[in-house]
C-alpha cells in the first residue's frame, strides 16, 4: 500500500520533471502533467498492467494520452517505472532535435508511447478502436490470452472535439465496458476559462450514449482509486470526469491558462518547489521515490510470466496464429492465393467496377486472412467491403468480422489506427473519396505513425455521376498523394485492383488508401504474370519501341488512353500507355526505371479524372493534361465525362494539336 | 386554416413530385422528401418568413436542409410556392448536367436554396453561422432590421457526424433562441437500422449541451406547429425530434433503407398512389393544391413590405451601411488605408512573425471595416486574430466582433461558412494550418459555393519548432492549393502580408487562406508601391536581366532566397528571385506575364518548407527543389531547417552543382 505522503511524492516527481523538462527546453506544456499526476500515479502504480522490460507484451493494458501536448506526464511516468527507451537524459533533452521525448508523444519513438497524439481528439478515437480490437481477439483467443484495459487521459479540448462524439457514441453502443476514459477535467483552455466557448454537461452527455458516469477529484488518491474499480467493474465505458487544477502547485499560474503551454518561468517554480515541499535539484528524483516507481514498474511481471505461460501451454496452432497475428506477419498462403486468382481473372476478364472488383479481391482475401476486420461508415453496399466472411460485431457478439461504423469517419480513421496499434487485426474500411476530408487528420497520423489500415476510398471521380460536386472528389487524389509515407493507389481493373490490395495487405508499416470507380471498366490487363506490376508503381501497359506519343493514365481514364491509343496508332502515331496505379511505389523505383517508364516520346500526356497537380512529375510541365481544373457537376456521368472532355477524342485532339505545332 | 385533408394534399404533392423527379432521373433520394413532408409543409405554409419573388430579402427566415440527399424536398418546396428559380421542368429534369436541380442542393443554383449541402452535418453548423449571424447584426441594428429564425432539417447521419457536436455545443453555449432544428428521426440510414450504429439518446445529448428539446410524432401538423411555437418561445435553440417514417407511403419500402437512397420503381410508386389517394399523373400537382403551395408562399410579403419601408425610413447612415454590408461591397476607405499602411511598413521595416504581420494588418481593417467577425479555435494569442476593436461575443452580448469558438475546427469552418452566406459580415478566423485538415470540408464547400470566408493559418512550417511533425504542415500547402477555387496565399513579410489580407477581403466569390509563420521575418518588400504585386500571384521582387539562376520561394523562405542569391550573385552567377505569395492568381495572369516571370534562365529552383508537389509549375520537373520530402521533426526550427537542408547554403550548393552538371 501507498501512503499518501508517498503518494504525494510520487506525483510531485511527474510534476518536477515536467517542469524542469519544459524550463530547459524553454517550450512545452507543464499544465497538463502537474494537474494530472494525481491521477497518472494512481494509475501507474496501483492498476495499470504492464512490464517496462516486455513493453510490447501483447495482453497489456494500454494507456492513450489524447492530450498529447501532456507528453511530460508521459515520459516521466515512463523514465520512473524503468522503461529503457526513455532515460533522464532524454527527460533533459526534451523536444529536441533526435531525442525521443518529442514535443508530443510520438508511435516509435520508445515503447510505452502506444499512439502518436497531439491533434485533439485522436487519442480518444484511437483507444475505442483499442477497446475494440481488445474484445474482438478476447472473443476468439479467450480471457486466458485477451484481456486487458484501455485506459485514457483526455482534456477538455479532446472533448470539444467533433470525434470524440464519432468515439464515445459507438463505444457506447458497441458497451465497450474495458474503456476507461479520465476526463482531465481542469476548466482550462488556451483562450481562457472552458466557460468561454462551452457549457456541456459532460457526464450528461456521455451518458447519453450508454456510458458509465463518474464525478470525482482528480487530487483525491482514493477517490482515484474507487472511481477505477468501480469502472472496471461497469459494463458500459466509463468517463471519469476528474476535477483537477492545471499547474497544480505554481503559486500564481496553477488554475489558468498561462500554467498550459509555455515554461513556468524560475519564479513559479520555485515557488512550486516551495508549496510542494520538493526540495530536489532540477531533474533530481529523490532516490526513495524512484525506488517507489521502479517497484511500480514490477507489479504485472508475474501476470506477464503468467500470460506466457499459458501462451506456451496454448493448442500449438493457437499460439502460432496468435504469435504471427501479433508479429503483423501474413499467412504463407496469402500471395500463392492472389497469384491465382489473378489468374482467373485474366481468364474471366470480367467487366466490373473496380468497387466490385474489390469486394471480389476481399473475397479472396477475407478467405485466407483470418484477422482482417472490414467496415464501412454506413455506405457497406456502396464501398463493397463486406464479404461472405464478415459477419457484422454487434454490441452482444463481437466473433463477427465487420464494424458497422456508422457516419463517422473521422472517428472510424481514428478507431481503425487504435486497431492497427493494438495489433492482432487489419483493420480495411470504406467511404467515399469525397470524405477522405472528413478523416484526414487520422489518415495523417497513421501515415506518420507507420501503421497498416487501408482505406477503401470508392466513388473515386465525377464518374460517380448525378450525386454532384458535393460527391465528387477532384482534388482528392492530389491532396492524398500529398501526404507523406501514404500509399495511394487507384487501379485501374479487376487485376490491378487484386493487386493493390497484395501490396496494401503487405505493408507493415505503412497505411494505404484504394481509390475505386463507381462504374464498370473493363480488365485490360488480359495477359496473365504472376508478378505484380502495380508495384512498381507505374507501368508499361502497352510498350512501343520509339513510341511517338506517351499516355499516362490512372484507374478508369485508363480505358480512355487505350481507346486513344488505338486512335492515334490508326492515324500513324506510335503509342504507349502507361498505367500509373500508385505515385509513390513508382518513386520507390530505381533511376533507370523511372527514366524507362517517363521516356522521351514527344508528346507526353496524362488522363486521371481529377486535377493536374502531381502529374508534371510523369509528363513534365509542359505535357498534356486531360482531366478536371474545377469542380465536376451533378448529371449522369458519361454526360460528364463529355462535358468536362475527358474523352479519348479530346486526347487525339489535343496530341495531333501538339505535334502539329511541333513539326510548324 | 390549412384543413388536415389539405395538409394531406399538399404534404403529398411534395411526395410524388419526389418520387416522380427520383424514378425519372433514376437516381436520387426519395425517402426524406416523403418522411419529411408533413414537416416542411407545415414550417412553409404556416411559419417561415419569406416571400419567392424577393427571394433575398435579408430579414427572411433562413432554411437549411442539412440533410442534403433529400433535396427533391427542397427543390418541390421552391417549385410549389412558385421561386421562378425553379420550374416544373427543372423538376422533371433533376440530376441532369445543367439543371438548377442537383444531386444535392447547390448553393448559387436557385435563389431559396440558402446553402451547399450533402456533405452530412455541413449543414447544421451553416445554420449555426447564420444563427450567430443574426443575432450578431440584430444586436446592431435592432430587431426593426433583422429579426427572423433560422430552421434545419438534419438527419440520423448529420447527428452522427463529429462537426454536429461542434456545433450544437456552441449553439447552446451562445444561446441561439432563434436556432430551430427538426431531426428528421426515422431511424434509418444507409446500412439498415440505425440501432446497428448508434444508441445516442439524442434528446438527452441536445439537453446536455444547453438546448430546449421537444419529442413530436412528425406526421402530426398540429404537433409540429405546436413545437415550432414553443421552440420560437424558448430562450434556447431548440431541438425538435420528429419521429417519421421514411418513404411515407410506399407500401414496402417505407420505414426501410430501401426508400433512401434510389428510385422507388412503378410498383412501389403505384402502391403509394394507392395508399395516399393521390391519383394524378407523374409531375402533376392538382390546381387546388398548386393554389395553396402559391398562397403560402404570398404569407410574408406584407412583412416584407413593412420592413422595407422601416429600412427606408432609417437614418441614411444606417441604411446606407446595412445595405452596403448586405451587398457584400467594401467600404471606400478600405483600399487607401490599405495602401497608406503599406508605405508606413516600407518606413518602418519592421521584423516580424507574419502572424503578427496578420494582426498589424487586421488593426488597420478591422479599424475600417465595421463588418468583419474574427474568430480562433482556441488559439487567440498564437493566431493572433484579435484587435483592439474586436471584444468577444459573449451569450448575452453580441455587441462584440471576436468568436471565441472553441477547439472546434470543423465546425467553426461551417458555421463562418453560415456567417458568409447569411451576408452582412465578413468571418475570418485562425487555426494552426496543420489543423486545416480538421477544417477541410468546410473549406471545401466554401470554394465550391463560392463564398468569402478568410482562414488564418498559423504556424505554417517546421518554423513552429518544438511542436513536432504532429504540428508541423508539410503537405498542407499543396493540398490547399488543389482545392478549386480557394486562394491560398503565404505571404513573405508584413507587406506581402497586408496586400494578401487585401486581396482576400476583395474576393466576393471565393474564400481565402493565408498561411503564416510563428517565427520572425524581415520586411524584404522594401520599396513602396501602390499597386499590390501580391495580387500577381508571383512577381519578380528581385529582378535581373539575364539571370542564369531563378529562386522562386514563398513565406519564410524568402528570407533563404535572398541569401542564397547574394551568395550566388558574390560567386557570379547572376540570380533572380521571384515570390509566389498565391498560386492560384499566378495561373490567372496573361500568358505573357507567366511565360516572363518563369523565364528561362539555365537553373531553376524552388524554395519552401513543404513538399514539392504544384512546383513544377515554375521549375519544371527537372527544376530543383529545396524543401520537404516527409514529415518534419521536434526541435528548435533553426537546427530543423538545418537538419533538413532548407538553408541558403543548400540552395546554393545544389544550383552550383546543376551549373557545374551542364558544362560538364
Amino acid at each position: 500500500m501507498i501512503s499518501r505522503e508517498k503518494h504525494d511524492r510520487m506525483a510531485n516527481a511527474i510534476r518536477f520533471l515536467s517542469m524542469d523538462a519544459v524550463e530547459k527546453a524553454n517550450s512545452g506544456h507543464p499544465g497538463l502533467p502537474m494537474g494530472a499526476a494525481d491521477i497518472a500515479t494512481v494509475l501507474f502504480s496501483r492498476y495499470l498492467t504492464f512490464d517496462p522490460k516486455k513493453p510490447n507484451w501483447p495482453d497489456r493494458d494500454r494507456f492513450v494520452l489524447s492530450a498529447g501536448h501532456g507528453s511530460m506526464l508521459l515520459y516521466s511516468l515512463l523514465y520512473l517505472l524503468g522503461y529503457d527507451d526513455i532515460s533522464l537524459d532524454d527527460i533533459k533533452n526534451f523536444r529536441q532535435l533526435g531525442s525521443p521525448t518529442a514535443g508530443h508523444p510520438e508511435y516509435g519513438h520508445a515503447a510505452g508511447i502506444e499512439t502518436t497524439t497531439g491533434p485533439l481528439g485522436q487519442g480518444l478515437g484511437n483507444a475505442v478502436g483499442m477497446a475494440i480490437a481488445e474484445r474482438k481477439l478476447a472473443t476468439e483467443y479467450g480471457a486466458e490470452l485477451v484481456d486487458h484495459h484501455t485506459y485514457v487521459l483526455a482534456g477538455d479540448g479532446c472533448l470539444m472535439e467533433g470525434i470524440s462524439q464519432e468515439a464515445i457514441t459507438l463505444a457506447g453502443h458497441l458497451k465497450l465496458s474495458k474503456l476507461i476514459v479520465f476526463w482531465d477535467n481542469n476548466s482550462i483552455s488556451i483562450d481562457g476559462p472552458v466557460s468561454l466557448t462551452d457549457s456541456t454537461d459532460q457526464l450528461a452527455r456521455f451518458a447519453a450514449s450508454g456510458w458509465n458516469t463518474l464525478d470525482i477529484d482528480g487530487h483525491d488518491p482514493d477517490a482515484i482509486a474507487q472511481a477505477i474499480e468501480a469502472a472496471q467493474a461497469s459494463d458500459k465505458p466509463t468517463l471519469i470526469a476528474a476535477k483537477t487544477v492545471i499547474g497544480f502547485g505554481a503559486p500564481k499560474k496553477a488554475g489558468t491558462s498561462g500554467a498550459h503551454g509555455s515554461p513556468l518561468g524560475d519564479k513559479e517554480i520555485a515557488g512550486a518547489r516551495a508549496a510542494l515541499g520538493w526540495e530536489e535539484e532540477p531533474f533530481v528524483v529523490p532516490s526513495d521515490i524512484l525506488d517507489a516507481w521502479r517497484l511500480a514498474g514490477l507489479r504485472s511481471v508475474k501476470d506477464r510470466k503468467a500470460w506466457e505461460a499459458r501462451l506456451a501451454a496454448a493448442d500449438n496452432d493457437i499460439r502460432m496464429t496468435f504469435e504471427r497475428r501479433m508479429s503483423g506477419n501474413l499467412p504463407g498462403g496469402f500471395e500463392p492465393a492472389m497469384i491465382a486468382y489473378k489468374q482467373k481473372l485474366t481468364e474471366d476478364l470480367p467487366k466490373v467496377a473496380t468497387r466490385k472488383a474489390s469486394e471480389m479481391a476481399l473475397e479472396i482475401i477475407n478467405g485466407v486472412i483470418p484477422e482482417t476486420l472490414g467496415g464501412s461508415a454506413d455506405l457497406t453496399g456502396s464501398n463493397n467491403t463486406r464479404t461472405s466472411q464478415t459477419k457484422a460485431i454487434t454490441p452482444d457478439d463481437f466473433s463477427g468480422r465487420y464494424i458497422h461504423y456508422g457516419i463517422r469517419e473521422h472517428g472510424m480513421a481514428a478507431m481503425m489506427n487504435g486497431i492497427a496499434l493494438h495489433g492482432g487485426l487489419i483493420p480495411y474500411s470504406g467511404g467515399f473519396l469525397i470524405f477522405s476530408d472528413y478523416c484526414r487528420p487520422s489518415i495523417r497520423l497513421a501515415a506518420l505513425m507507420g501503421i497498416r489500415v487501408i482505406h477503401v476510398l470508392t466513388h473515386d471521380s465525377i464518374g460517380l455521376g448525378e450525386d454532384g460536386p458535393t460527391h465528387q472528389p477532384v482534388e482528392h487524389m492530389a491532396a492524398l498523394r500529398a501526404i507523406p509515407n501514404l500509399l495511394m493507389f487507384r487501379p485501374a481493373d479487376t487485376v490491378e485492383t487484386a493487386e493493390c490490395w497484395q501490396i496494401a495487405l503487405e505493408q507493415q508499416k505503412r497505411p494505404s488508401g484504394i481509390a475505386l470507380t463507381r462504374q464498370n471498366l473493363p480488365t485490360v490487363r488480359t495477359d496473365f504474370t504472376e508478378e505484380n506490376l502495380s508495384a512498381y508503381g507505374a507501368y508499361d501497359l502497352v510498350s512501343a519501341g520509339d513510341a511517338e506519343v506517351t499516355i499516362f493514365a490512372s484507374g478508369s481514364e485508363i480505358e480512355i488512353a487505350l481507346e486513344a491509343r488505338e486512335m492515334l496508332e490508326t492515324n500513324g502515331h506510335t503509342t504507349r500507355v502507361v498505367s500509373v496505379p500508385c505515385f509513390e511505389l513508382f518513386e520507390e523505383q530505381t533511376r533507370e526505371y523511372k527514366n524507362a517508364v517517363i521516356g522521351d516520346s514527344k508528346v507526353k500526356i496524362a488522363i486521371e479524372a481529377g486535377i493536374r497537380q502531381g502529374w508534371d512529375r510523369f509528363i513534365g510541365s509542359d505535357g498534356l493534361f486531360i482531366g478536371m481544373t474545377g469542380f465536376g457537376a451533378s448529371g449522369p456521368y458519361k454526360e460528364l465525362y463529355e462535358h468536362f472532355g475527358i474523352t479519348a477524342k479530346a486526347a487525339v485532339t489535343a496530341v495531333e494539336a501538339r505535334l502539329h505545332d511541333d513539326k510548324a
